[in-house]
């Protein structure tokens, strides 16, 4: 049997790894007779040689047996979940879920916390009061079969492998690696004892991906892997130039997001939901065609449907449905500054990197994962790409605990948007579709 | 400042670290706020991307202030060491040493000890009766003066950088990166007090570089590198396709290389060690010319200044002396095996890799740094490359512990031999000069 140095040696060769390989190298960091230098040279070996499709499946899959497998197969229907790349506003999860829960879709979805410029959906549930998203395996499992969605975060048993991995990733320069960032999301989805899978893998100064060229080879990549390790799975490359709808922040975002259940919302908000509504339906085997899914959306809309079940569902995990009808109910911080428009003219750009960093400095979000966010406080922005505006309008307003926090933050806000004197081009929100 | 992330970072994206960077990095690893895992990430980064040679030179200064630089400007004359990147038999050091002593050059040799199919220096001298070469720097500073040569391992203080990234290096597959292999050769070399170094690269199946160009390309870099650092540096490029002289064992290459400054000694290791030499005499400056140099050191062999400098330094070190007027009082092993030419020919190869492997099947080496040698055991081969054979003439003499250990290495030694009907052309033995 090879050493690890020779397996090491063989991926820094550019050879591919079998089977048996990476799930011995992922045992043996648990059991820790791989020490956490070998599988970071490793990683770094991966970041210049890539893997093929072949080792990002055997990675995912023994990541994945790492720990608990949830098993779903008692609860009727094809579980579908969606995983959004992250990006800032973007709160698409919260209605999603319900939304196409409400539709006969079981959505199990296990999901993570902010860091960085972009936000948690966690974060923003744990906004509605007493809404726990610490539930353990049984709980998750009924309410996912009772309600038809749930909504937690990663447990310590859901892909330990890759716990560990992703934080040796994060401290050692190796996060910037398709087959890693894969291999990572795969492992915690196919945890969750889902059929298929919906990806929303954003592009833009605010994504991850910042070049649409990155983005649509991380998606593929997604799409080819996850299928090969034998679910449906579909992406949508989305614009994340600008923050998605115009609340950032906690229970800003988590009041949006019901927003969008009550058939309001800003439009590239439920522009998206929809569309990964739509993905997720079909894979869901509910609907044939986009047409009849978007259709079979806006009816549980109209029905009041998925607004029951984001009820039931907030219930569920403790929290106070009364939220759901009143979204009012949720904080908001008091001290508001508002941001003036400097000129006549269009929104040319709201640059979401920036406002996703003011928002982190106000208390929305972390520099570091064992910091706390401040669920009352966010930005509204007042005025859209594309907008007209005169000068002196309202562009935004930040929503700070103290005028100082406000004024802190205030010039960033600023900085994010330029007006112009002619409109800008209208952008598409779904930039591409990967799937079969 | 920039977090260790961000540097390891840098290097992945292929862009220069500053002297301040790199000495930073070496710094906190010593501290321990860079952990083992980043710099074993950041290894395998210059292991894809290189280092320039600002960046060697600042790798190799700051793993080298990493502990205590020897200080011997009280010792008159240019202070010069030899070193070799190893190969089967090279047992140069032990009588080079020595020998440009007595022709005036001061020789401060740090050495190692042998691992994997090459043998070290130390487990050489070791087999002198009561020799150490566990001294302190004081002592170790009072025979250089004193004898003109001293011979000793690698103290704790010397560059324990070096040691530590040397160790992560050789769990991680980041061993075979020329600017680490120069950092390291040159940092421990530099510590010694050292004004000189001449470089002896091997090249060939015995050899840690395979082929000429990559010899080549060490050699440039640790000449460049060292001279960039201050010092008077000149490389030579070895044959390391055949062991170098007849012995191969602990007891039996000291006794060789005493040979060697009695005047007799075989052709290629009295070569090795006056091309070594001369070049050694040169950058010391008692010799002008590679001709004044040869005829100086032959002029020390033949007075036998040579030998009493071996016997002093033996002396101060511990040793029992009269081994180097009287070598058979150095051990060998009882069991003798003799390994018979299959057919009559001309000796076309003597595998380096093979009999060094073999060697160290007996007992003579290591494939662990914990384990102990045997001094005593040893091969020595009666027929070199371009010998001329009988059928059933002796190529080699094994001298084992037991019969039984000597017959299970008898086949490898056997195959290490290839006879052929036509003479080998013959090759050089060393292939290049590098250097001012």
């Amino acid at each position: 049997m090879e050493t690890t140095v020779e397996l090491i040696a063989k991926k820094r060769n550019g050879e591919a790894l079998s089977k048996e390989q990476i799930e011995r190298m992922v045992r043996e960091l648990g059991e820790g007779t791989l020490a956490d230098y070998q599988m970071s040279a490793f990683l770094m070996a991966v970041f210049f040689r890539g893997m093929t499709d072949d080792e990002t499946v055997a990675l995912t899959h023994a990541m994945l047996h790492s720990g608990d497998v949830i098993d779903l197969s008692d609860v009727p229907g094809v579980k579908v979940d969606k995983h959004s790349t992250g990006g800032v506003g973007d709160k698409v999860s919260i209605c999603l879920a319900p939304l196409v829960a409400a539709c006969g879709v079981p959505v199990p979805m296990v999901s993570g916390r902010g860091l960085g410029h972009t936000g948690g959906t966690l974060d923003k549930l744990e906004a509605i009061p007493g809404f726990t998203v610490s539930l353990d395996i049984p709980t998750f499992h009924r309410i996912v079969r009772d309600v038809g969605c749930c909504m937690i975060g990663q447990t310590a048993r859901i892909a330990p492998a890759d716990k560990k991995i992703y934080a040796l990733r994060d401290v050692t320069a190796t996060v910037e690696s398709i087959p890693l960032i894969v291999a990572s999301i795969l492992s915690k989805k196919l945890a969750e004892g889902i059929d298929a899978l919906v990806l929303d893998v954003k592009v833009g100064r605010g994504a991850f991906m910042k070049t649409e060229s990155d983005a649509r080879a991380l998606a593929e990549a997604l799409v080819r892997v996850g299928t090969a390790a034998g679910k449906r799975v579909s992406a949508l490359l989305t614009d994340m130039s600008a923050p998605l709808g115009r609340m950032v922040g906690n229970a800003n975002e988590t009041r949006e997001a019901i927003d969008v259940l009550h058939g309001c919302g800003p439009d590239d908000l439920v522009g998206c939901t929809l569309a990964l509504g739509s993905e997720m339906l079909r894979l869901g085997g509910v609907a044939k065609t986009d047409a009849e899914a978007r259709a079979t959306l806006r009816a549980a809309i109209a029905s009041g449907a998925a607004v029951r079940t984001m009820e039931r569902m907030v219930e569920a995990q403790g929290g106070d449905p009364r939220v759901v009808a009143e979204p009012d109910r949720l904080a908001i911080a008091g001290a508001v500054t508002e941001i003036y428009a400097p000129a006549s003219g269009y929104v040319a750009r709201v640059d979401a990197l920036s406002i996703g960093l003011a928002a982190v400095a106000l208390g929305a979000g972390r520099t570091r994962a064992d910091q706390a966010v401040d669920p009352a406080v966010g930005i509204e922005l007042m005025a859209a790409r594309g907008a007209r505006v005169s000068r002196g309008d309202v562009l935004a307003k930040v929503f700070a605990r103290t005028p100082a926090d406000g004024a802190r933050i205030r010039d960033r806000v600023f900085e994010a948007f330029a007006i112009e004197e002619a409109p800008p081009p209208v952008l598409p929100l779904v930039l591409e579709r990967i799937g079969a």
